[in-house]
């Protein structure tokens, strides 16, 4: 059975709809995409640092359209795990656990990874939205997650899919 | 560099000192070695899942004796993770975090990883007190560190350490 690693943020957890809505909030206006497009998180923010510290900013993010029936129908057909970049941010442990056993009750505490670098992490097939993680991906398929930050870039050697169904026409 | 990923809980945070201290309060009496050396650590102590859950359990473990100053030297010659199963016990992710900033301060958060399932971890050397880990390891080197659970265990096909300063000659 192939191993898949998935990640959490921009893949599963829609934290560019929590960073439009807090943004909004603090300057009055809807930023417009074109402002974040292409940018790293950090550059399409001015107050993202202040966001992802904020309590229950993870806890609250909304479930990625379509990610959780298709992750439940990969669940069966691969060892599948849950791979997530979050010990930068220590306060979002208990909160992506809780959000993983709400929204994808499914997901076992086995197949659970919150960690800083993925770079130790061995699996046939990563889902991610950052180079810095599968840059690194010794795997034999990359699938790199369309988002703002990333939609300008070539692709490289990864494959980049856009949405869920066209991950799912790729690995079910 | 070769990669070593180093358990916490039996390895680096000294459990069995918090189990027995625990344990002596709520039976009125030190349990003596001899009842838990060979045992399951769940079998060794009646109330152990009651003690794991208690807020500041692994927040207070104790360090175990040599292992910051070894931990430090092997972070300067191997690419050095620590890798914790902590998702078991939700309320232990900030804890355990807080705990390595404290007493492992030249640990980054990019070195941390608190998961279930070890594996899907590639590593070229495994420190663990627990076969569970260590059986499914695909690195060359694993250690088994010598805790009352696994004392009356065979090492099988991994090498058995029984405290920091033995690590020190294998690896240093």
């Amino acid at each position: 059975m192939q191993r898949i690693a998935i990640d959490m943020d921009g893949v599963l957890a829609d934290v560019y709809h929590q960073f439009f809505e807090m943004d909004e909030k603090d300057f009055g206006q809807r930023r417009p995409m074109e402002e974040v497009a292409g940018k790293p998180e950090r550059e399409g923010f001015p107050n993202i640092l202040h966001y992802v510290y904020t309590q229950g900013f993870f806890r609250t993010a909304p479930v990625m359209e379509g990610s959780r029936q298709i992750v439940e129908e990969l669940n069966k057909k691969y060892d599948l795990y849950i791979v997530s970049a979050a010990t930068e941010f220590p306060q979002s442990l208990p909160e992506k656990q809780a959000w993983l056993n709400e929204h994808f009750p499914f997901i076992t505490w086995q197949q659970m990874v919150f960690c800083g670098s993925k770079q130790i992490i061995q699996a046939d097939i990563m889902i991610d939205d950052h180079f810095r993680n599968l840059d690194h991906f010794k795997g034999k398929t990359s699938l790199l997650y369309t988002q703002p930050h990333n939609v300008q870039a070539n692709e490289g050697r990864h494959k980049r899919v856009n949405n869920w169904k066209e991950i799912a026409e790729i690995l079910l």
